[in-house]
C-alpha cells in the first residue's frame, strides 16, 4: 500500500527565510534577554494536576534562576510561589517533590507560611518596629489549569491564560486529557539551545533520514500544519494504512481514547505551545514534553507518557511499546539538535536558507525576535 | 532544671535592618571588589605556629588568586611570601606543606632564595645589563603572630596588627592559646558566599531548629554579644547547668584550660575576627575556622580542634566527642548556608527584615559596604 | 668525555627583555584577540598527508571555535572545509576521522556535498525563490602540503604558504620528511597558555634541572639558535660524543635518515614554526607537536613519532626507546608550563627579567604583540 505526497505548501523567497545569526544560539547575554522576555513573561507548562492530588502535595520547578513551588492548597486550588523565604531568602524546599504537613516552614529560622502563601508565624520579630506579618507572604506566581496541565507565569502582569490557549482547549477537548495518567517519565539533558529543540520538533523533513521507524508508520510529507499562531505552532500527520498508533510495531492492544472521532484516530497531533510545551496526541495516549532552558546551549527536557486509566487498569497493560518508540526517536532528535548547536556555534556557520516546508521555524524565529526586541512593558 | 530567657536586646526599626540585595551574594564583579577591598587589605588568620616548628617548615595558602608561602626562617621568625618566582613567574611550591632545605629553589630554572626571601642565586644572568640580585627578592607578605595564630596581610600598607586585634589579645589571654595543639582538621567545601557563613555564625536563632544537640547543652537565648567592633563580632553563650563543655554528651574527662576563671568555664565564646577567622573557645578546647572564599558562591572552610598538651598526653585522651559534636553541627550550618545561597540567588528573592537579635548581621553588612565603597587608598 | 660551553650570545639590557604582564597569559578577552589575529590568520600545521591516503579519507581539527574537515578529494588533492552544513548549520562530522563514501552528507536533512565542497543535492528546496545550489558550497579553508605536513589557513586572504615557510623547505629537504610514517601518537591536555608551551620549547636553560636524561645526551649549552624569524624560531643542539640519538639510552639500532650529512647526524633540530607547530628532527626520526589552544589556560598538544618506512619494516623495529624518552621529557615540560601558568596568574606575579639565552622568548613576545596590536587587514 503506498500513497504519494507532494510539496504543496506556498513558495517562499530566499531573502525572507534564512536561519538566524550565530549569536541567537550561542550568546549568553542574548539568552538572558530571552529568559526575561519569554520565560519570565509567558505561561509555562509546569506539570500535571495529578502529580499533586491532595492538599499540601507539591513539586518544585527551576525556571532559569527562579525556583517555584507548585502546591495544592487546603481548598484544592493549585497555587505557585517562589521557593524563597521572606526572612533571609533561604530556599524553602530542597526536594523536588513532596508533601507539606499543612504549613510551609523555613528550615533555617522557622518562618511558617500557610498553603495560600500567607505568613502564619515569624519568631522573634516582636521587637522590630513596623514589622507586620501581613506584609510578608510568599511571593506569588500565577497558576492555571487546563485539562490537567498546570501552567505558571512569573510575570507580575500575566496575560489572560485563555488568551494564551487561543482556542486549543476547544480543539483538544475530545482527547479528555484531564483523565489521563502518567505512566512513565524520562528526563533528558540536551546540549542544545531550547529553540533548536523546538525547530527540530516543528518540521519532519529530517524524519526519513533520522527516524526510519517513525517514517515507516507515518509518512513525513503527510498531514499538514496550521498557520502559525502567536502562542502555538502545530500540525498533524497521518498514520499509514494499517498502522494503529506510534509504537515499536505500529500496533497496540489499547483502545483509542473514548472521545475521539474516527478521523482523529488516524492522525497524530504535534503542537508546540510556546515557549516550553510540546504536546503529542496519539489515538491511544498523550506524550508531553516540557522544556527547561538551563544555559544558552543546554536544555532539560521532561518527557512523560500518559494513558487512559481504563487501559492502565486492564490486565496486561504495558506502556513499553510506546515508551520505547519515543525514547528511541527522542534520542535521535537530541543528537541532531546537539550537532546543530555545535555547528551553529562554530566559526564556519553563516545563516542558511529554509525550505518552504520549514515555515514553522520561520515563525518561531519571528516570535523570538519580536518578543526580545519589543520595548519593556 | 530550666531557665527562662527573654529578648532584651534593643528594638530595631524595619527600615534600618533588612538583608542586602541579591547582587552582594551572587555577582562575580562585586565579589572581586570584596576580595580587593577586604581579603587583600585585612589581616587574615592563615594557620598556627606549631604547624611550622622548625626553620624551613612551610605551608601554602591560596587567597583568591594569590598563593602565599608561610615559612619559618633561620632566625625562627615566621615570614610570608608570594609563591611566585621573580624570573618567569613560576609557582615555587606545588605542595601545600613541607620543609625547605635551607633555600627555596624554583623548579624551572633554579633561581634560589634564602628563607628571608632574598635572592641567593640566579643562573645565567651575568650578561643582562642592569640586573642585580638584590632587586629580585620574593615579593613579601606581612606576617604576625598572636598566641600561636599566624596572621598575614597582603596589603602593601597593612594597618598595625595590634590595632586589628583591638584588645582581643588581652581578653583571651587566660585561654593560653599558644600552648594548644591541633589534634584534628576537617576541610569543608561550602557552596555559599563567605558572608553567609559569617551570618550563620553570628546568630543563634536558628539553633533550636537546626542544632537540637547544641540547643540541649546551651540555650540559644542565653549569653550575650559584645557591641559590634570594627574588626570583630562576638559574644558568648551559657552552658546549661550540669553541662561541662560541648561534646556529644555534654561531659568530658578533660580538665579545663589552666588559666580559666570559674565563670569562663561556664561559657563558650564565639568570635568572628573579620574577615576570615572564627574562634570558638570552650572550657577545655579551642575550635578554629578559617574561611577561604573561592568564588562568589563557594567558600573553603578549614576547621581545627586544638587541645592542651597535658590532656593530649594523658592516657585515654580522645578528641572524638568534641570533633563529632562540631562536625555534625558544622554540616547542619553549611547545609543551611547553601540553601540561603540558593534562595538569595534566585529570582524570587528580595531583601527581608532582620530581627533585633540579628544585630551582628546588620553590623557585618555595614562593615562590607563601608569597606567596598570607600575610596581607594 | 667532557666539553666546556660558555654563554657567548649577545648581552641584553634589562629594560628590553622582561616577561609580559599577567593579562597576556590569563585574560580571556586577550586570548580571543590572539585567536583572531594569530590562529585564524596564520598557517597551522593540521596533520600529515599519510593520515588520508585515499579519496574520501578525512580527519577533523578543532581550532578555537572552528571545526575543519581535512579531506582528500577525488583528484587526490588535500582540501579543507568548515565542518558546517550550509542549510541549518549542523555539524557534518562527529567523528574525528573516517572515510566519506564519495559524498559528504549532512545527517540532519541530507544536504549532500561533493569532495570538492560543491553542493550536489539539497532536498525540498525547489519552492524557494532564488535558491541555487551553486551558491551553497561548503565554506572553504586554505590547505597546502609541505613534505607530508598539511597546513591550513582560516583567513579569507592567507599569505602565500611559501612566504610562511621562509626557506625551511630548502633547509629541511635532506630529512625527506614526506617519506616518514607515524608510529605513535600521544595527546596531552596541558593547563597552560599556548605561549608558555612555546616558551618552554624555546630555551634549554631549564634542561639540566628538569630533564636529567636529555642533559645526559645533549648538553644544554651546546648548539645554537638561528636569529629569530617572522614565522619561525629555531636552533639545534649537539649530541654528546658517543650518543647516536635521543632515546632512553642514547643509542639505537635504526639507521640515520638516508639524506643526512654526517654533520646533521650529530645534531637535533628544534624548530617552532609559528604559531602551532614544533618540529624535532633527530638523526633517525622526526617528532612533531601541534598545539591547539583550548582556553587562555589550556592547550591540547598532539605529539607524534615518525620513522622511515625501511626501518619500520625491519625485523625487530621498536619505537619504544624514542617514545618513552620524549613522553618522559614532555611530561616534565608540561608540569613546569602548568606551574608557570599558575604562578603568572597569581596576584604575586610581576614581569621578570629574561637572560640573554632566552632571546627566542623575547622574539615570541614581540611576535604576539605585533600581531594582536596591528590594525585589522
Amino acid at each position: 500500500m503506498s500513497m504519494s505526497y507532494s510539496n504543496t505548501r506556498p513558495r517562499v523567497t530566499l531573502s525572507e527565510a534564512t536561519t538566524l545569526p550565530q549569536r541567537y544560539y550561542s550568546d549568553h547575554e542574548w539568552f538572558e534577554c530571552e529568559m526575561e522576555a519569554i520565560l519570565f513573561d509567558m505561561w509555562l507548562c509546569a506539570g500535571r494536576t495529578n502529580q499533586i492530588p491532595n492538599a499540601g502535595d507539591y513539586f518544585v520547578r527551576k525556571i532559569a534562576n527562579a525556583s517555584v513551588i507548585i502546591v495544592r492548597d487546603e481548598q484544592g486550588v493549585v497555587r505557585a510561589f517562589h521557593n524563597v523565604c521572606r526572612h533571609r531568602g533561604t530556599l524553602l524546599c530542597k526536594e523536588t517533590e513532596g508533601k507539606f504537613a499543612g504549613r510551609v516552614q523555613c528550615p533555617y529560622h522557622a518562618w511558617t507560611y500557610r498553603l495560600d502563601g500567607t505568613l502564619a508565624n515569624a519568631p522573634h520579630m516582636e521587637k522590630v518596629e513596623g514589622f507586620r506579618e501581613a506584609d510578608y507572604p510568599l511571593n506569588g506566581v500565577a497558576a492555571e489549569v487546563w485539562d490537567g496541565h498546570i501552567f505558571i507565569n512569573l510575570s507580575p502582569h500575566p496575560i489572560a491564560f485563555r488568551e494564551h490557549l487561543a482556542g486549543l482547549d476547544r480543539k483538544f477537548r475530545p482527547w479528555g486529557m484531564e483523565e489521563l495518567e502518567m505512566v512513565e517519565r524520562r528526563v533528558y539533558q540536551v546540549k542544545a539551545n531550547w529553540k533548536l529543540v523546538i525547530q527540530n520538533y516543528s518540521e519532519c523533513l529530517h524524519c526519513p533520514i533520522v527516524h526510519p521507524l517513525l517514517q515507516k508508520f507515518s509518512h513525513y510529507m503527510s498531514g499538514d500544519n496550521e498557520p502559525p499562531q502567536p502562542s502555538y505552532l502545530g500540525g498533524r500527520m497521518d498514520l499509514r494504512d494499517g498502522v494503529k498508533t506510534l509504537t515499536m510495531d505500529g500496533t497496540t492492544q489499547r483502545c483509542s481514547l473514548p472521545g475521539l472521532s474516527s478521523d482523529d484516530q488516524r492522525h497524530v497531533y504535534y503542537y508546540c505551545i510556546l515557549p516550553n510545551f510540546l504536546l503529542n496526541l496519539h489515538p491511544d495516549y498523550m506524550l508531553t514534553f516540557t522544556l527547561w532552558p538551563r544555559a544558552v546551549d543546554q536544555t532539560e527536557i521532561v518527557c512523560e507518557w500518559h494513558f487512559h486509566p481504563d487501559e492502565i487498569r486492564r490486565t496486561g497493560f504495558d506502556a513499553k511499546d510506546a515508551v520505547e518508540f519515543w525514547d528511541i526517536t527522542n534520542k535521535q532528535d537530541w543528537e541532531l539538535s546537539e550537532m546543530a548547536q555545535q555547528g551553529i556555534s562554530s566559526k564556519g556557520y553563516q545563516p542558511g536558507p529554509y525550505s518552504n516546508r520549514e515555515e514553522l521555524l520561520v515563525a518561531l524565529d519571528k516570535f523570538v525576535l519580536e518578543r526580545v526586541k519589543r520595548p519593556n512593558d
